[in-house]
């Protein structure tokens, strides 16, 4: 008897581990997925506001003074940075949606679900990686420049705004990284549960 | 007695089921995987071995013809198609030295080993879907030229070097999609396993 008790104990106690070790992860899930949803906003924002208006000499004729025209540069006159704002604003969307869907899934009732959440954190980061792809190799050439394309560097004019550009695509690969983790500590939770 | 012989019998057709499931997945895997690998490296090498040489006019002063000048195009002119090359000759060497593991690892015997496999699939993702979207960002601006930062379009002079980059990027995102799909099932088995 005092065997059999001994035994229910120890299940007990394994049973609350499990329940104790869930919580963590649930906990931890919506934290994460939290500070996700914060970076993919604020690398958003910060390309979507990134805005330089600058005075540039243009020279049409080389015998006669450069001309000074008003230039702007703005997120959207670059495809690649305008995936990266739709992009991380979908990232944020998402995150939450799925911050609110976890909150309401209180643990794992609802499998599909789970499994559904799994899935589109994996797409995320798919998403979000193709966009800080873009947004780097465009930013690195306007940095750069290229002469085999003959592309000239626009950073040197634009410096603010550049250096804007790399802090939102920064700022999205912390984001990329969190979401990441959040497919790793799903595949790793699922592995220890059973 | 018969109920109990019934009861095990049960059990047995359970095992077998689960059985066959598990070997179907894992031959699964195993195809999905080496297309994935296949399709990295035809990436990889369409790119790679890219090359158009044409003669180009150029002007250097507008009163005298233009000079004709002998100018290729190469996949290693522009950093955002060497990560390209770069990230799919790494996702292919990946998918050779993963399909050995898990032909080694005759199924889930060894969890710590799957689990790192499923971890690095989804960091080829993450690394596919950024050469993907840079390679792509780039070979945008060469087709459709800028003109707010006067980046010319290369595209209708080296034609047949654009059509090959848009095949790689094509061939690559199959992969990359392949390498999306081994996640998600090694994330739906694990669901179901158990």
């Amino acid at each position: 008897m005092e065997q059999i008790n001994r035994v229910v104990g120890d299940e007990e106690k394994e049973r609350d581990v499990g329940v104790e070790m869930k919580r963590k992860v649930r906990y931890t899930d919506l934290f994460i997925r939290l500070i996700a949803l914060i970076l993919s906003l604020a690398a958003a924002i910060i390309l979507g506001l990134d805005k330089q208006t600058k005075v540039v000499p243009i020279t049409l004729v080389s015998t006669l003074p450069p001309i000074k025209v008003l230039a702007t540069a703005k997120y959207h006159y670059l495809s690649a940075f305008t995936y990266f704002v739709v992009a991380n604003a979908i990232a944020c969307s998402y995150g939450a949606v799925s911050l609110v869907l976890t909150l309401a899934n209180k643990g794992s009732k609802n499998g599909g679900l789970a499994k559904a959440i799994i899935m589109l954190d994996l797409i995320m980061v798919a998403v979000l990686a193709s966009a800080i792809g873009a947004a780097a190799a465009v930013g690195h050439i306007g940095h750069q420049g290229n002469k085999h394309v003959r592309w000239n560097k626009v950073c040197n004019v634009f410096g603010r705004f550049c250096n804007q550009v790399i802090v939102a695509v920064g700022v999205s690969l912390l984001g990329l990284l969190l979401f990441i983790f959040l497919v790793m500590l799903a595949v790793l939770n699922v592995h220890k549960k059973h």
